[in-house]
């Protein structure tokens, strides 16, 4: 039987994505067990509510409750004016994006999360300085907010400008806000109106800890997200996903607790990190980024005492921390790093 | 707020999709409840298992777990030599076929399942007769075996010589196979080898009876099922659905028995159907296909009883009706259809 995947090669697995730490049990067999996964951005402290039963699953998922679910995911938004739609992951919102005829030329910030330059195939990466002056060129400009993997914030007004400067040419501005719910403020959602030409993509699982869900949102300008909707039919997500987000998204308590308590918790990672003489950067708390030069060698001493990390084969010099989710897991952590 | 989704509004959702006992309801106020939704043709004898917890949903899917649901599915598709991968739903992969630059012309059989027109836009909509000639032209044809709405078997052999025809001249057969789990010997999966120029869709909701866990796959030659994963990404679907789908798709006794079950229970509907002087239609199990001037007068008599079928827009005279889920549910049936 011959069965293929999109997936690397387990040694590649590490650099490809975070959250393989089944990979990293392979590489190094002879780390203490469990595993501290810190390779991902995906909140430790996760949403709890009720489960969803088998019996549930059983009719298509209704309209009514993928109303339900836009309606309050929008509403968490604060997303006023825009249109929004359900996707089952933002990483499959974005690989439509090569379907939808958007204007040219590309451009992609990088670095950024893996995923964009396969979105737009073809595009112009460009850095961060070079943004202001492609946006007058109009065509269509991808970036992340907060970034991935340096946790950079744009601000949301300037966010609206490139927007506006972009339209001025026809252009299209897609934002990848899979990390905007732990950053107050950070969204452009709400400043936007129903026709302006922007594409803001949602995750659900990294805020609210819940990543197998697979669950996300398309918001902004009518007609993309309507070209967006209509790639993907009646049924975007599952059951299950509609009323884990619907009840989530719903519930603006744990949403304002656990911002302050990512905060917190961020905040103790710094101090632990910066008691090694590493320096951590980025604005958005889910994770951490560090340079340095023996990045490969710090990646390696964690792994054999069975921390994992985010490395990246394109900036070795890289590696990014995801929330230890308890105390214990910041203590293991600070002995690894102690431990030389 | 502004909100866009991609359905119709009530009046038109019956002849849209199947499934929407909610705008039934809406549309007959005074019919008794609850609705008896025969509109779909998903399995009322649904698969049961283990509830997937809420906290089983915190990791990202795993590479493994999609390995293992890939396996248990080719292995119940006896899908020897083909490549193999998950989608969720079906549906979206169908929708995804407009990206895979797939070889022109491109020809859909008629009717059958409303997406796929919109699979492949601007696709020439052909009828059964004409199937072996486009063949020997070249480019793409997509059918469905068996067929939605009338049931219609095409022999696995038979397709295995389209898709040679097609092949010679560097075209591509796309089968979708969403209902043919029901029909022992229907899916062309068991001939094919890795190379063959063949995309087979699959779903899981119809045959086990849970829609709502939106999970489907897309098989055959590796070059087509590669393409087609690579829109997807690497997190095609949820972790719900991978171990749903895992334990469902491993259940061979439980597969076997359904299988006798849906040919009695469509026995059983056949015969209520016959006393009534209609003539049901189709050799799949999952529904039945009633064609008759009244169709209309029929329908609208069974909404105000509470029984939902399917209407179609563009053939008046049609009528799809699904599998009663028992003894009560059949008899419900033939009194509405005694009571004129």
């Amino acid at each position: 039987m011959l069965l293929t995947d999109p997936h690397p090669a387990p040694a590649a697995a590490l650099t490809y994505h975070g959250g393989r730490a089944d990979a990293a049990a392979r590489l190094y067999p002879d780390a203490p067990a469990p595993w501290l996964d810190l390779s991902t951005g995906i909140n430790p402290f996760a949403w709890d509510g009720a489960d969803v039963p088998l019996a549930a699953l059983r009719a298509l998922p209704s309209p009514a409750e993928l109303d339900a679910l836009r309606y309050a995911a929008a509403a968490a938004f604060d997303a006023k004016e825009t249109a929004i739609t359900a996707l089952p992951g933002s990483e499959i919102g974005l690989r439509a994006l090569a379907g939808l005829a958007l204007p040219r030329p590309w451009h992609v910030v990088a670095p950024s999360y893996r995923t964009h330059v396969a979105a737009l195939p073809g595009a112009a990466t460009i850095g961060v300085a070079a943004v202001g002056a492609v946006a007058h060129g109009g065509g269509t400009l991808l970036l992340a907010n907060p970034n991935n993997p340096d946790g950079r914030c744009w601000p949301a007004a300037r966010l609206l400008e490139l927007a506006q400067a972009l339209a001025e040419r026809g252009g299209v501005l897609v934002v990848d806000e899979a990390f905007a719910d732990s950053v107050a403020g950070a969204s452009v959602l709400p400043l936007l109106a129903r026709d302006d030409r922007v594409l803001v993509f949602r995750s659900f699982g990294k805020f609210f800890g819940l990543a197998g869900v697979r669950l996300g949102f398309a918001a902004g300008g009518a007609a993309l997200v309507g070209a967006l909707a209509a790639r993907l039919g009646s049924w975007p997500v599952s059951t299950a996903a509609l009323r884990i987000g619907t009840a989530a998204y719903r519930d603006t308590a744990w949403i304002a607790a656990t911002r302050e308590r990512l905060v917190t918790a961020s905040a103790a990672l710094d101090a632990v990190l910066a008691a090694h003489d590493l320096a951590p950067t980025g604005a958005c708390p889910l994770f951490r980024l560090v340079e340095r030069q023996d990045a490969p060698l710090l990646f390696e001493r964690l792994a054999r005492a069975g921390i994992l990390l985010r490395p990246f084969n394109e900036a070795p010099e890289r590696l990014r921390i995801g929330l230890p989710g308890d105390a214990a897991a910041l203590a293991r952590l600070d002995a690894a790093l102690g431990d030389r």
